[in-house]
């Protein structure tokens, strides 16, 4: 990957495993990274840890309230912890995790804030897991919506995603060379004060673990 | 214009000249309506008409707020009346303008709606005056915004911007025939109880209605 030395970037950051790699791995490309609250089951306990994770490194942070979701979206992931499906993250129950066009709604709302700041590249951690279950994850979806940022913005603004063809383990193994601290990022879906170990999200974020040969250090409820 | 006979689209509705006719226009396509409330300095009074009109139509109707954007983001706009400039639309200093990317975050929210609901299409009423100033009306960005929009939803959601290559005098015409009020429209940047006259979109205004060859019904506080 390039390396960029200008901090021209805003980083749109859950607070999970994968964005919190990318903010450490670009970390010196990023000027601001922006944490979206749309009433989410798991929510808060995200937006902590991304919070911390910006005080470390020392990058401006700010939690947007998009609470129009939670109201009139439907979607299990914003319906409680019993909503939520269990068992692996590819089957057809993860369907009703989806919040319609989440991630194009974010990365409007940071092309916006980089157009207002002065930024060029809207940085996103999608990576090719999520691509079966979430169409505003794929490939296609990222190289049009960059195409509609950059033709809608006076300074051009498009998309970094630089996880998009890698897999969530080879994000953990990158993560684990940067040091990353894994205990303090949050992925249940259910959002208990545990990982309940049982969810799509929870079994993806085991597994990754697992096939980097890395020690998850994260507590399952199922344990 | 093709004849669609679903009730299938969600319009987004300022309460301005423009949206308004393609509400009227295109009624019988459209299922619900939205409203964005940024925190402009005419939001109230643009609401207030949205709201009516749909009521007048039966029309379901949101109106979400945006907080973020007043918050965050820099345009005269956002800033109180004494911030907008006076003088023609084309200026350059209609420039100040511009709220940063306003047009795909409204899409993209109402994209998420459409997806939720079941609806296949986005309506949007920007038309060929807009394109100098705004580049998230212009026809390039309308084309990749929906290709970003199909490409990011189960449903593949597209935009449908009737609009786009007319101009501003030739709404008012196919207003006038479906006879639309037009002293329940609101226009002005600055967003007092009469409008101004003297701003930007007053003087469009104006322009629209003079070569429409129909009465404006206005009343601007410059006369």
């Amino acid at each position: 990957m390039k390396k960029n030395n200008r901090k021209d970037a805003i980083i749109v950051l859950s607070g999970g495993l994968d964005s919190v790699t990318l903010l450490h791995d670009k970390q010196d490309e990023i000027a601001l990274a922006v944490t979206f609250d749309y009433g989410s089951n798991h929510n808060a306990r995200e937006i902590a840890c991304a919070r911390r994770h910006c005080a470390a490194l020392g990058i401006e942070h700010l939690v947007i309230p998009l609470h129009f979701i939670k109201e009139y979206f439907h979607s299990s992931l914003i319906e409680g912890a019993e909503a939520i499906p269990e068992g692996s993250y590819d089957e057809e129950n993860m369907k009703s995790t989806v919040v319609p066009f989440r991630n194009g709604i974010m990365l409007s709302v940071a092309c916006g804030l980089a157009e207002s700041r002065g930024l060029s590249r809207v940085m996103l951690a999608n990576h090719s897991g999520d691509h079966t279950i979430y169409p505003d994850c794929r490939p296609d979806f990222i190289r049009e919506m960059s195409g509609a940022m950059r033709a809608g913005t006076f300074n051009g603004v498009t998309i970094d995603a630089p996880y998009t063809l890698i897999t969530k383990a080879d994000i953990v193994r990158r993560g684990a060379e940067l040091g990353v601290v894994y205990g303090d990022t949050y992925s249940c879906y259910k959002g208990g004060e545990k990982h309940c170990g049982k969810c799509g999200t929870c079994e993806e974020r085991r597994e990754a673990f697992r096939e980097a040969g890395i020690t998850d250090p994260t507590t399952y409820e199922t344990e």
